[in-house]
């Protein structure tokens, strides 16, 4: 069900010919409102795929009728052709819809530097713009995916009688700041477009933003979510953020259990940090060790990797007062070993490292996965 | 020759059983003088090993009698216990030589948080001594080998009648503010510590810290520089600097293309930067992009990861007026793809990345090497 589980809400995923597989590759989400409130986070690299570049002009009101998303092309570094494309399908997504170009927002993924094919694309806009229904949520999901293997879809409903629902794509180029990832979320609720737009970097903040697969962030990169208001329920804020966060967590989960050729899921927990940011920086340093990761891969529990990519931090702490722990055996502290490293058993798929700096009460978890052959094989053969 | 090249030094390397291969472990380079001058960079990680600890307090007051080297254990997070056998390996070098402790230098290199056998250790620091020669530099050199397939040795020789010799070590975790990486370098020249150390981080900046292999820095590297003055030479400080770095480049490139599992060199300079820092941090930022290093093991001139990995930096750059080419084809310019990208040669070991980021007048070089299997292979399997 996904974008199209709350009320108010239609999806729509097909087959344009614009992935080579004749795979799903145009997906569209209408909110049929009563309101059409709206919010988006974009990637923060500088370096902005042209759906991103006109995405952000439409959000700026508050206000979207629409998302139309494409696989199979970034539409990223192809210039003023590429950017007439990314328009021309808003403007033909408007005229079908009968709403305003500005009130449809863009978003694209696949490889970067190729244009899109616009007849395909229009064709795939039209058909989709027909299939348009409250059960399309799994057909559009299916529309976005490049590399991942399953779609990957949430819903969430409230006591209070709104619902929340989402899809996601995303399975490498998984960074902070966003990652190679596409996500639409939708709602029933009341909400005006700035309290979604702060309940939404909220979620994000604490979701999203705490995954990093592989350090590399997209240039497409896009969170869109919309409220129409269908419920008639004008929820409480906080219990709003809530349910967004729980829901952006699920999908942030699913996008790195599918991500590209990894083994091994490792959620790195740094605590006793004197701020939240000390943390973050802590264990995305290690969340970004190419030696740390690729010692998961072949089940080795090597802390000295660890304690080596904390090192190279500013984060406030004493080196040689550090606790690491593996999956609950504590393995090196106060600057020596602990318990005998051959005592973590690294079989399961998820590994949980627990870094306690000593050096106050704050804590984060930045979650990633292992450095593996099926990485190299994927990233070296798939041009994205 | 390499350490033993310049008159005034002797040097030895012996097989002491720290290493489970029988392969020769320790090495000893000892200053003859009849100057004692010395000057050392350290590793910038905060996760110091205790012969970092200890060196760092050797060398401040520009004196140093000896270096001693080991490989097979990298004494670092091995507490009072680590930092004591470190201690008493200089005071044994230091009796045997009749020279003070504080005068010797110590450096390890191997796994983290394993105690070195001490008796191991002292048996082959007492061989070493009695096998110290002209002759062995090349000994030395093999002693200090981990995953490195061949040693590194670089001579130099001034028109001025002083000669300059070096050594390294290093195959992975090499990175920014030096590298897994050891080096002992030696110059029968007559300079003052404090002229040597100018020297030394002139040259280090533009050479070992322009290496990022994996992005990984280590808690054990150092870089020694000893004069002896024995040639009686006391040289111009830019010719001196201008040769030392010239050998410190060689001994980068050495290390570069025995990187673990590499299969391309890629050198990565960044022009038309608004500063030398800029063109650092845009070429750093691409030697880092796991997909971009993956892209080129597959042979596959992958624009877009290069353009999205430049635009996280903070460089100063119109990012949709950024020239990039690769070993001579332009490929990307101005925010469009300009030649074809399968004009591209990538079969050859050296890879020339060029980015122009029209912005200024500076460019830098970072030399990295691409993400392949073997990499992933030897981090899985090595603990290190």
């Amino acid at each position: 069900m996904s974008v199209s589980f709350p009320k108010g809400f239609l999806a729509a995923g097909v087959a344009s010919g614009l992935k080579a597989s004749g795979k799903k590759d145009v997906a569209l989400v209408q909110n049929l409102g009563p309101e059409k409130s709206a919010a988006a986070v974009f990637t923060t690299n500088r370096c902005k795929a042209n759906p991103i570049l006109w995405s952000e002009q439409v959000i700026k009101d508050g206000v979207a009728e629409a998302v139309l998303l494409n696989s199979g092309g970034a539409n990223c570094y192809t210039g003023a052709q590429g950017f007439q494309t990314t328009h021309a399908s808003a403007e033909l997504v408007a005229e079908l819809l009968g709403v305003a170009a500005s009130d449809v927002v863009v978003c694209s993924t696949g490889l970067i530097g190729e244009q899109l094919n616009q007849e395909k694309l229009f064709a795939g806009v039209k058909e989709a713009f027909s299939e348009l229904s409250t059960e399309g949520g799994e057909s559009a999901a299916l529309a976005i995916m490049t590399t991942d293997t399953v779609p990957k879809l949430s819903e969430r409903t409230s006591p209070q009688g709104y619902k929340i629902g989402g899809m996601a794509k995303g399975a490498g180029m998984l960074a902070p700041g966003l990652a190679t990832m596409l996500v639409v979320i939708t709602t029933d609720a009341s909400l005006d477009s700035g309290s979604l737009d702060a309940c939404l970097r909220q979620a994000t903040r604490v979701s999203f933003d705490r995954l990093d697969s592989d350090g590399c962030m997209s240039t497409n990169d896009q969170v869109t979510l919309m409220a129409s208001g269908a419920s008639g329920v004008s929820p409480e804020l906080t219990e709003f953020t809530q349910l967004l966060t729980s829901l952006c967590e699920e999908l942030a989960l699913k996008l790195l259990d599918d991500a590209e050729g990894a083994s091994h899921s490792i959620h790195i927990t740094t605590s006793g940090a004197a701020s939240e940011e000390d943390a973050v920086e802590v264990s995305r340093s290690v969340a970004r060790n190419n030696l740390f990761k690729a010692a998961i891969y072949g089940n080795d529990p090597n802390w000295g990797r660890i304690l080596a990519a904390v090192g190279v931090t500013k984060a406030e702490f004493d080196p040689y007062n550090i606790d690491v722990s593996m999956n609950g055996v504590l393995i090196s502290a106060k600057g020596e070993p602990a318990n005998d490293r051959s005592l973590v058993d690294l079989h399961d798929k998820r590994v949980d490292v627990l870094i306690n700096l000593n050096a106050g009460e704050h804590a984060a978890t930045i979650v990633t996965n292992d450095l593996t052959h099926e990485y190299v094989t994927e990233n070296s053969e798939y041009s994205s």
